[in-house]
This record gives structure tokens, sequence and C-alpha cells, in this order.
């Protein structure tokens, strides 16, 4: 039982405490490992950690990471109480007042008619921080801007006079149904934007039937997640591999424990993307917090971090995958079903068919990661017109952009199994949790089937490449820099 | 002969009347009924619902809908008094307040140079609701912006020293003459804009020699609007298939009877496009009224309609059209030449040739169903270059997106014999009434004719394929998103 | 000797007398065959009529086009001194005091870089009728500024390590010296920008060494300009021939006897183009005028003129000449040499070789004519990627949308032998008069010597078809709608 | 020594004195040599013209230009310090406050992200004449956006599954060794931006591994720049050829003595570009001091400057280089290697192999001399596709618009060894001097390590051409005109 005296003692590199939910850790010798880095640690050294530590871990990193040894006990009622009150005390920053008056003119649910109404919702709720993490892309924003804009160069030729009174538009993914050919893509850390996190989009995508990837970097323990859906909801997990392959294998391992029911294995992220507006996005708030003009006193402040919260969740990533190496590696470890996560070019499709993968997933990250690869719907394209056969040997999907029924119908065409989105899950459980999640996947459903009747389609497997048109001219797009 | 008092005894869903121009009904056994659904009429029940009824059903449609014993009689004297006083004392709304003002601003006629010129008038008088069905579209307005922005792609290569002081645009449709090659297309609900509704279009075509085509949605009924012109002047009629060929068959038979010349089968709406701008409108409205900022109490307001007006429409329509059954069919019922109204790619005009109809339309709805269906002048482009032979066994139209006289050349140099216009014709009448129709197709007419002369052409005969060039660089375009 | 009073009673369409330059005239029977019609004459009807006469007539227009019996004789002296201080008290518009000011604020001539600086200035000191009769073209201005955005598609392979320190530009046109492959394109009513007129270019064209096209539409007297330079400094002739063979006869025989060098046919506004922006204008000076915001009372207005100022200069033009009739007529008539300006496409150019013309000029008339003609340097590019035989039989010009010398030079590499500029010499001369016109020559000299260099061309044949490309994508292009 | 008395009476072009760093010079001779003309000179006839005179030469410029027996020696000991008064008690000019207050708000330099962050800032720090020189570009400025924009057409096929743990980014140029394959290119007058010049380039190269490309123009001394740094770094020079061969092989001798490495032989800047915003800078400074609207009283200003500062450094240049003779010249010359600087076609990098020189710099002068030279990357395409062997015969570089690590990747897979930027360290020494030369080769070695790991790529020689795509639509750009 500490007293904050007591931890305040212990509030420099070589000797550091830390408070997390009224239990005290003693992080010196983790401070070196830390994949973000020491610095944010000792900013809270010897003082109480929680508020910066809870969105960003799933509650057994602790557990995970820090010898039990170092777990040094709890505080004491008076110092549990005197955290609490700092707490309840604390003045709002001038962001956290902006969030509050945005959630009182949070639009009523039914209000929100597409995905893009609902991400403007979300822009306007989550806090800078979390908006900065979730929209950032690399460099200049053009992948990520191109990912939407490439779906408008294709067009619809639309057949009429078929009968589409009934129109089906539910499919299987790796053998489990889905209610319409889209999931949720891993994405990270959805406590940023929601305090009941992930689970949000698992109950969502119970609800409405479709399958979530839940990513190696979620805020919340992977039991947790799937805990959260009965056992019937089929999970995948996307698997960011651990440099070191026992470590790599002990996470494995887990999930094929907990059930869940695909590996996503993650080849588009080994190292961070370049994410200025993420990394920049605490001195902005500290900008608005001091007010402006500010005059800057030189060197004033000390060398930044160039590589944000993306950096620190890959930071012992494993950079020397090979097809050789890790495809087998993986496929000895587990039964599940293997898909490749990352795919960016015709070459590299055909060697996943040739390592006998069961699926890959055409993706640039959602543009995170290098600018300039080229969008997914026109890697599907040209693997469509080089490649056909490849859609023999495994499925086929794409992520990244996608924000309206049509968008996936022409995937769909083109040959792709099914579409992912990341992003719009989180806007949406950002935005109104659990229900926001089961809107959106209302929205796409009712635009799907709406498109499939216009396009003359009743069914998934009426949907053919050439019922779509790439254009030779440059469309009007919704997809704004 | 009813009281105010004993009407509103009957304001429940099991209990319902209204009142409709000094009228009551009993439409508790409707309600389910109701293409627009049962929400909307529950807003009146017990009271007048005459201001919200009458611009958008022809005055036929309780008499068609609604049993006879359901109509129950008029109001008494004071009641029908007191109905009239209460609309005279309404306090108008900001939008109302709006449009009486715009209405004070509106240019004389004189100054309108082009149907842009018109359209700006009419987007100023019209209340939100109408200007809101009037121009919304499908999605995110991709569509409905580049049907327009692809005449721009086209360019002339006009031909100099031809005598063409004498030059005549008129054609024929059908066998019908027509003093330019335009048509009025079919297009619902025009009292939404004008309290003179479709017979404005009518009697303005009348005067200037074109066709008019009269949507099955539209806002008088088919006999009010050909009633509206002398027995010479020709109309089409679009004919919007309900699901019981029972009472589409009687929809035929009536329009055959009244003296319709045409048949125009629309096979490109039989589910209503997803038009968010129309559906969002009430809102917009709304949140004008009230002020803002606003702060939303979750969960106050009931769940929406996401279908709109145009939802409403079309509710009953036939959705398991075919070329095998819906044709012959037709081709059975009666003797007028039949158009296919809706036609999207090439394939499908070449089906159309062999069903043997008269002639095709190719549209995509004003780009108000499928976003990124192929702009018509598009498809007609490809028709001509993949199957030129397809336009000596029909006649081919377009429309969509056509505002100059330019637009209609280049369409008739790759071998339509006539162009449709459908919101150009809406907001002529809604700004002018029957003299805006009159003045939009004189400035077709001047500007058709400037052309043809700019062209070398004398004739319509004398525009040819090869006097257009559809250009490989992205030209600048009056059309905006 | 008349009266003020005396004239007064004429002031009807039936009886209708007008004070030019202090001189009466009786024009009732004139009224009808006006070009720009009888309503703008009757507006003045009974009065003095000399500022709306004067910039748009050249002074011999009385002459020609009224019997001297209607030329009735001077104003007493009293009422001439009435006009002169009526005129001098009058009240001034706000137009006319915004010019003023503008004036003022005119930036010293040797400020002014390029043909833009050089615009912005002209548009500034323009009265709104001038600036919108020299700035107006065809519908929405797209063809006028695609003019200009074509050059932008041909980008350069400069040429290095060629001697370049003596560069010439001088070349001949139909034998004539320029000193730069540049000459000023006919272009009409130069009085309206600056009370010297077109003799500010003849001036400025002979002070540089080029050569002018006067237009038949000048608002001086063919006679009155050439008399401006001296006899050894060529001028071009650009006909607009006469419907009647005999009147048109009677002006070329005019132009030959004043010792004008050759005529330019012109075939590209045989009608008025639809240029909007030139009939509005009154409208535009009359709002500013009343302020704003304006009721307007419907009906109150007249119908307008829907051709504006260039309807009315070409209203009796010939619109059925042919190359069997027309051409030979020419030729039979002068032995000056031939040229057909406004040449749009492939085809006429070829028929203008057989044709045995002696040189084309590609010509859209400034995008003023007919909306989607293609943008000259374009059909250049075609030509000689198509027929470069023409290019051997006569010479080849272009104008439209040139603003700088490498527009030239792009031109010049694509085998044409010079290059028209209309707009950018009456925006100089409206500026700064004759020295306005000199200052862009010299800008141009300056641009095209330097550009030569750049490229590694010593004089004009250097430049090849092979220095050009006309690249793939969309680029920049300072041309804005 | 001289009194300001004395020297005052010598104010006129034909007895001219100026006096520079407290020394007093006889220029009356010299006026007509100076390459930038008279004028600016005699603005300080009589007077002290160092402030002007500094930062746009050399120290050693006297000295080199003009006799020792012009240098007249110094002013007396009181005129020095009233010199000093004056220009310390001078009023400061309202860009000279505005740059004050800039560099108060200059951020910290780690906030300084990106190659953009860097020019932002810079640009604000800048005086508007430095500002306008360094960003000035021909004409429009549409070629110098065009070579970014460029970049922006080549989109990646990266690869996965590859080791890239170790990545090296390192290469040779010429032989020598380099961090990152980039150099800094040739920029003239770096005293314009911060008092240290060049040298601050030079130190940051040091510090960082890269090489440093000396222009002839730089604004120090040869011999100063070189001493800046230990004799193990290496430089290159930039040899801008004096028309004079004896005056243009006394600068190759001088640099060859003083240790540069290799000489880059300008031929793309032998005239002058049209630079306008360089041209009218002095007058934005000084309607800026003056005070918006002015009134100008024609003809008051005198004759301007059309070349600005570009002009007056090339004035004496050779203008008449040939591959025949001025490679032979050079060869015999030196035994330096010889690069060309200024290739801006695929035919001259063949005549250049040809000629045997050893590297050629793609570049049209960062779009400052001729508009619409072809973007140095799709010059290198155009290599890399029609002729392949000449990357066998020579070292290719380019340089223009380069400002990403990824534009630097995109280069080097299609063939070129490395990539030049001028603009850009010409901006980071302006904002922070050698510390910001550092700051950015820092950056760009971040994102080039970080692009090859997303390509796949673990050394320079794993980059390759089918590792780009160059797209046929018209992707975003950073780049805005």
């Amino acid at each position: 039982m500490w007293s904050l005296d007591q931890v305040a003692l212990h509030n420099k590199p070589t000797d550091c405490w830390v408070i997390i939910k009224n239990n005290v850790y003693d992080v010196t010798e983790f401070l070196q490992e830390h994949p973000g880095g020491s610095r944010i640690i000792l900013k809270y050294a010897g003082r109480d950690a929680t508020t910066a530590y809870e969105p960003i871990h799933p509650p057994d990193a602790l557990e995970k990471n820090l010898p039990s040894s170092k777990h040094l006990g709890p505080l004491s009622s008076s110092a549990a109480q005197s955290v609490a009150h700092d707490q309840h005390n604390r003045k709002k920053t001038k962001d956290e007042l902006r969030v509050e008056q945005a959630l009182l003119q949070r639009p009523p649910l039914n209000r929100i008619m597409s995905l893009s109404d609902m991400e403007d919702v979300a822009r306007k709720v989550l806090s800078h921080k979390a908006e900065a993490y979730y929209s950032s892309a690399a460099d200049d924003h053009i992948t990520v801007t191109e990912n939407a804009r490439a779906f408008s160069r294709f067009f619809f030729h639309p057949r009429v006079m078929r009968p589409v009174a009934k129109c089906d538009a539910s499919t299987t993914i790796l053998g489990f149904k889905a209610s319409i050919p889209v999931f949720a893509s891993g994405a990270a850390l959805a406590k940023l934007g929601h305090p009941l996190g992930e689970a949000n989009i698992s109950r969502g995508a119970k609800t409405t039937g479709i399958i979530q990837m839940v990513s190696s970097n979620a805020s919340m323990s992977y039991e947790e997640i799937i805990r959260a859906v009965p056992p019937s909801q089929p999970l995948f997990f996307q698997l960011y591999k651990h440099a070191n392959d026992a470590e790599a294998e002990k996470r494995v391992r887990e999930v094929e424990r907990l059930g869940y029911k695909a590996i996503f294995l993650t080849v588009d992220a080994v190292v961070p993307g370049n994410r200025e507006k993420d990394v920049k996005s605490p001195w902005v708030v500290e900008d608005l917090e001091r007010g402006y003009p500010k005059v800057y006193v030189e060197g004033a402040e000390e060398e930044g971090d160039v590589w944000g919260t993306a950096g620190a969740l890959i930071a012992h990533d494993d950079r020397d995958m090979t097809w050789e190496k890790t495809v087998p590696w993986l496929r000895r470890l587990t039964k599940l079903p293997i898909a490749i996560k990352g795919i960016q070019c015709v070459e590299d499709a055909v060697l996943a068919a040739e390592a006998g993968v069961d699926a890959i997933l055409l993706s640039n990250h959602g543009g995170r990661q290098l600018e300039y690869s080229l969008p997914p719907i026109e890697v599907l394209y040209r693997l469509r017109k080089q490649r056909p056969d490849v859609f023999d040997k495994l499925e086929v999907y794409i992520d990244g952009g996608v924000k309206r029924g049509t968008d996936v119908l022409k995937a769909l065409c083109l040959g792709a199994r099914a579409v992912g989105l990341g992003r719009p899950f989180l806007y949406a459980q950002s935005a109104y949790g659990e229900a926001g999640v089961v809107k959106i996947v209302q929205i796409l459903e009712r635009e799907i089937i709406s498109g499939m009747r216009g396009l003359g389609a009743a069914s998934i497997k009426d949907l053919k490449p050439e019922m779509v048109e790439r254009v030779d001219w440059e469309p009007l797009s919704r997809a704004k820099l």
C-alpha cells in the first residue's frame, strides 16, 4: 500500500515508478523496451499515468510485458482518493471542451444516411489525438485519397429487364457466412474513439451478420473481444508477426485457442509509415491550449518522436519475413486458414497463390504506409486482366477507400470475394458505439442491394467483369485531398 | 356534413380520418397501402391534409385508390371556413418567406438568355422541398454531373463555305413532327414547382411545336394534361409498369383511350435511387425553422424514411420485367409505338432492337438511380462505334445533362434522332409557368439553328458522325458537382 | 440650322430624327435597315445620339448608308452649345466614375511585363460595355478558354549546345516582312476601348515592324486607318462579305484602291455567336446604376436583343458562300493574295488548298462563334500529322488564345508561318493607346527570342515539329474559365 | 582616408564613387561592364552601397573585377562611424519588420517534419527580394510546378516478404561516396537568405555525408566555400562558362586548384529566363512601403530592368557552346570528371554520351529558364524507354521538383544514380542555417530508407524499373501553381 509521496520519489530514468489504475509499477528496466519509447513514460515518472495509458493498451498488456516482480502493489486508499480527486478536478483542455460541445450537437442516428455522414460526426466528436491517429496517412495523404478516387474511374454497364424483386447479397468468406460481401478490416486502438472499444465492432458485426478481423494492436485483449460475442460469431485475427518467432508463435497459439477462425498475416507494415498528422497532433493540441500567436524560444523543445503512435505499435515486428520461410512456419503452427494482408502488385499475388495460402487481401494499409502504392482497386483490375487464373486459386479481397455500396460492387464485379473497411468502422463506433456500427452495415446493405438491382443482378454471382468499364477520362470524385 | 370536432376524434392508426379539399376521408385501411408510408398520413390524422396532399397527388388519386365507401362527404360550411381561416392565418415558415422574397426579385423573362439562367431563377423561387426533389440525384450526385460533363468531351469539326442562310431544325419523332429535335422527357410532380403543374409544359410544347412525354407520376391526372392541349398536339406516355399486370393494363388502356401517342416503358427505375438530398430536405427545413445551433436529445426522433418522395412514387412497380415477358405483353395490349426508356449499355440496346421495339431512350434517369451508370452520350458514342446497325432498326434518343443547343447537336451527329430534357422543363415552369417553358424552347431553337449554321449544316440530315471528335483531354465543363 | 425643339418633334418610329455631331439626320426609313435594330435608335429619337453612335461607327458610316437627302443639315449654334452643355453637365454613371478611378491607378507602362499584365490593366480601365464586348465569347466561354488551355498540352524538347548568341525571329507573311512571326488579327470596334481606335494598332505595328489585319467592322474608316501609317507599311484587310455581291465588290475595290495588301475572307462568322456577356452588359450597367437589391415589376421590360453588338455588325453578311462560287468570285475581283480566315478542321484546310488560295488562318473566331469548335493549335496539330503536304501548298496561320512567346513558338514548330493575336491588341490600345501596342510587341519579341535561344534555334527555320510533344497528361494552364 | 563629403562629390554617371565595407571605390568606368546594369550602382553613387552589395557578391568580386587602381582606400574613422550610425538608425522597412516578426514565430527545428514544413518557414523569414529570387521561375511558373507534379504520375509496385531489417541507402556519385543518393544542386546567392551563405550547405553536407555542387554564381568565393569544410569532403563545381575562353579557363583552373572534384557544365541557362516575380519584387516592396491605393503619375518611373537578378548573373556567359567545340575544350583543360547540366531531351542525352562526358544532369534549371521544357522525371522516363543503353555509358542524375523520399526513389528505379535538390537547400539554410541543411538531409534519409523498406528493397541496387508504373490518370499532387 503506497502513498503518493513514496511513489513520487521514483521519478527519474534510473528509478522510475508509475501508477496505473491505483496500482504501482516499477518500469525502470522496461523503459528501454517500451515500443513507444521511454520519453512518454518518463513524463509520468513518480505519478499517475492511467489517463494516458488506458486508451492505447489492452488490459493484459502489463501482465504480458512486465514481470510480476515489478508489480509493486496497490496505492493506499487515501492515495487512491487523492488521485481520483485530482483527476476529477483537473481543468479540462480546450480540446476536451470542444468534444463535449460536439457530443451535444451530434444529430440523431436516424439522420445518418451515408458513411460520409457518419465520418463527419465522428471527426467532430473525436479528440484531436484520436482523429489524427485514425485519419492520418503517409506523407501528403495522396495514397489514401487516391484509394478512394480510384473507384470513381470505374463506371457501370447496368442491365435492364432482369428480375430483381428478390435480391440476395449474402456470400461466404473463407467458408463463413456473411450477410453482405463486406468485413471489418483490422484497425487498431478503437478505445481512442470510444470507451467500449473494439467490442463495439464485434457486437455490431454479430447483429448484422458480418465478420470482423481483429488487429494484433487492438486496445482490448483478444480474449475480451471474442468474449463479447457468442461463440457462433466468427472472428478473424490480423497478425503482426513479432520478430522473435517464439513470441509470434505464442500469439498465434493464443488466438487459435481463443477461437479465432483465420489468420491474416500483415505484410504491408513492417516499418512504420510517415504519418505526419499523427506525429504532429500533440503539438497542435499544445498550441491550441497556449493560444496564438506564439513566440518560440529556439531550442527550448527537445527532440521529438518521428514515428508517432503507429511506430510504437510495430516496433518489435518482423522485418525479415519471406515467402520461403514465413508462410511455411505459420502453416506448421496452425490449421486455421491463412490470408496474406497487404499484397500490392500482381507479381506478389501470384507468389501468394504459389505459396498456397487461402486468401489475399489487396491493401496498401489504407494509404498509411508507402505513399504512391497503387490503389487496391487498381491492383485488382490489373490482376483480373493479367492473371485471371489467380482468382481460381484463392479468395481475393481488397480494402482501402471504400465508402459506398457501388464501391463494393465494382470490386465484386472484378472478382473480389469481399471488401474490407477499416476507418469507417472506427468512425462509426466513435460516433455512436455499437449502434453506429450496426448503422453503417445497414447503410451498406441498403446501398449494395439497391445497386445490385440497378445493375440487374439478383445475387452475387450475377456480378460480372463486363459490368464495369474503367473509363478513360477523369470523373469527379467525392474524395478530396 | 362534418364538423372539425367530429373529424378530430379519428386521429389514430386504428381509426384515421383526414380532410382534403373540404371533404372527409376514412383512410384507416388505406394506411398500409399508401406508397409513401403511413407515417406521413398519420401526421395529419383527424385534421386537414390538403396542403401536403395537393402538390404530389393528381386530383383523381382519391377516386382511383380509395373505395367510394371511404369518401365520407363534405365538411360543414363553418368547418370549411375554419379550415380556410387557419390556412390563411398560418404563420409562414422561413422557407416560405424566402420564396416570397425571391419571387419579387425574379428578373423579367427577357433577361433569361440560357437554360442555366432559367435554372438559377427556379432554384431561388422553389420551396426547399421542391428544389430538393427536382435537383436530387443518386448518392453523391456524381452521375448527374458526369451526364453533363460528358458532353464537354465532344468537340466539333465545323465545316465552312456551305450555304446555311436557310436552316431547318425540324424533324419527326416516331412519325410525329417536332419543330426541333428535342422533347420534354417524363418528369414527375410539376405541381411542386408551380400550381398549374404539368399543363404548363403541355401548353408550352404546343406553342413551340415540340412533344411532351407525360410521366405516370404526374401530379395532374393524365386526362387533365391531355385536355389542356388541342387533340392535334401529340403527347407521349412514360409508363411505370405496376407489378400487377391487370393494374398496369388498366393504365395503358386509359392513356391509349385518352389519345396518348406512344408508350415509353421505364426500365431504369425499378427500385428507388438513393437520393439523400430529397430524403434530408424535411430536416433542413425543420432545422432552419428552429434555428442554429441546435442541441439534440438522443433518440428523440423516430426512425426516418430513407427512400424519400421518389421511393413512394414507385413502391408498387414491377421489379421482375424481362425482355421475353414484358415487351410482348405490352405489344399485345396496344397498337401504340413502344419505346424503352432507360437503356444504359450497348448490349441492352441490341436486345431492344431484337425485341422489336420502335425506339430506345438511352437514359440513366437523370443520374437519379444507379450512381456510376455511364452518361447517355457516352453510351450513344459506344453504340455508334460498336453497333451502328442498331440505328437502322429503331429510333434512338438520349436524355440527361442537356443544357445547350450544342449538346443536342452532338447527340444528333452521333445518330440520335432526338434529345429529351427533364429538369430544365420543371425548372422553367416553376420559374415562369407556361411562359418559361416557351422561353427555353425558343432558346434551344436559337442555339440549335445557330449551331447548325456554325457547323455548316442546313438541315438535320447534314449532321454527321465525322463532325464530332471525342477528345483525349479533359476540357472545362460548365457542370459543377 | 435646326433648334432642339424642332428636332424634338420627330421622336417616333414613323418620324425619327437624330442629332450626331451637331448634324441632324432623318433616319425614319433607315430604322428597318439598321443592322443593330431600330430599338437602339428609337431610344434617341428627337435627341442627340452622338455618345452612343461614335465608338461603334466609322465616320463614313452615315455617308455610306444614309442617302444625302436625309442629311438635314447642322444644328443652330445655340442648339449645339446646349447639346455640349448638357453633355458636359451630364451626371456621370457609376461605371464612368469607376473607369476614371481606374485610370488614375493604372501602373506605369514599364511595369507591364506580360500580355496578362496588360489585359489586367485594360479590363479595369474599360467601360463595362467595352470590356463585355471584347471579352465575351460563345455560350459558356469554354472554347475561348480551351483555345488558350490547348497550348499548355504542348511541351518542348529543348536542344542545348547550339549557337544562339545571334538569334533572328523575323519572317515574311505573304511575302511581306515581319519583325516577328506575329500579326494583329482583325478585331472590331477599337474605339470602344480608346478614342484613337484602330490607328493605335496600325501605328504600333509600324513602329515594331509587324503587320495588322484590319476588320471590315473597324470603328474607323478603312481610309482613316491606312492614312495613319506611311504607304510602306503593309496592312491586310479582313473581309466580311456582304450578302449582296455588288456591295461586297464595292468594299473589295475600295480597300484594294486604298492600298491594302491582302484579303482575308472571313468564313467562321456567317451568323452571330451567342455572346451572352455582351448581350447582358446593358442590364449589368443599368442594375449597377439603380442599386441592389432590386424588385422587378413583371413585364415592365420590353423584349430584348439577343445577338448583341456582334449580331448587328454582321447582319447583312453572306450566309451562302461556297468553295465553288465565292473563292473564284473573289479571285476574279482582285489580284491581291487571298487568305481564308476561319478554317476549323483538316478537311476544310485541304479544300482550301485545292481552291488555290494563298493562305489559311486556322481560327474559331476567338471562341466567339461556335462553342466546342476545336482549338486552332489542335487543328494545326492534326493538319501536321494527317496532311503535312498542305503546308507546302499555302501559308498556314493560327489565332486564338495566344498570350506568350512560347505559344507562338509551339505553333511555328508545328508548321504555322505566323500567329495572329486579336484581343491582346484591343486590350493594349485600350490601356495605353499606341504605346500599349508597341509594348506588347516588344514583350512578345523578347519572349520569342528568349524562347528560341532556350530551344537552341537561332532562326525561324530551326523550329521543327520534333521540338514539341503533345503530352498525355493534363498540365496546369494559366487559362481560367 | 576619405570623408563622406569627399565621396559625395562623385555622384554622377561620369564620376561615380561608392563605399563598400568602409572602403571607397571608383566605379565610373566599371558602370558599363556591370552585369546588373549601371542603374543599380548609380542609385548609390557618392554613398555607402554595402547593404545592397553584400548579399549578392562574393567578397573577392571587387578584387577580381575592379583594377586595383580603382580601390581608393578606406574611409576616415569618423566617416566609418557615421556610416555605421546611419545604418544603425535607419528606419526599418515594412518588409524588414515583417521578417523580424517572422523570425520570432519560427517553430523549433524539431517540429520540421518535411521539406514542405521547411519551405513554409523559409518563405516567411526571407526578405521579399530573397523569396522572390529563390522561388521565381519562368513565365507563369508552370514548368516549375509541372516538375513537381510529374512525380505524382509514377506509382509504385511495392514488393512484400523481402528482408529489409537491414537497409542501406548509400551510393557513389562519380566515384565519391554519398550517404544517400541525393546531392545539393548548384544554386546561387545563398547569402540573400542567410548571412553565412553557401557554407551553411557545405557544412551541412559534410555532417550528413552528401555532396554539394557549388554554383559559379555563389555569393561567397569558391575558396571561402571549400575552406569551410575539411579537404576530405568532396565538392563539385557548377560551371557557367564565360563567353571569353580565357576567362572561362581561369575559372576552371581556379576551382581545380582549390580542390573541387568535378565540373558540371551548365547548358540550360545560356540566356536569362523570364522570371517576372524576381523582376517585379522591387516594385512590390516599394508599393508596400508607400501604402495603397496608389495613384501613379504616368511616365514618372524610368524604364525598368526586365531580366532581374538572374539576368545579371549570366550576362557574360557563352551563348555559342557546341558539342564539337566546348566539351573537347573543357576536356583538354582539366582531368576532373565532366558532367553536362541541363539536358532536356533524349536526343541530347545521346549526344552527351557520344561526346564522352562522365555524367549528365537532366534538368530544366528548376523551371526557371524555358517554360514548357519537359519535367526531368519525364525525360528520364523517355530515356529509360527509348535508350536504356545510355545508362551504361554515363551516370544520369535529375533535379527539379524533388521534395520527398519517394520522388528520389522513383528516379532511382528508372535508372538515375542520384537526384539533386536546389531550392530546398536554399530554403533550409535560410530558415535555420547549417542546422536546417542537416535537418532536411535527415528527413530525406528517413523517407528514403522507409520507402525502400516499403518497396522491399534493402539496397539501392534493388530498385528496379518494374517497381514504378506511370499511371494513365491524373493523380492528386501536392504541387500547386
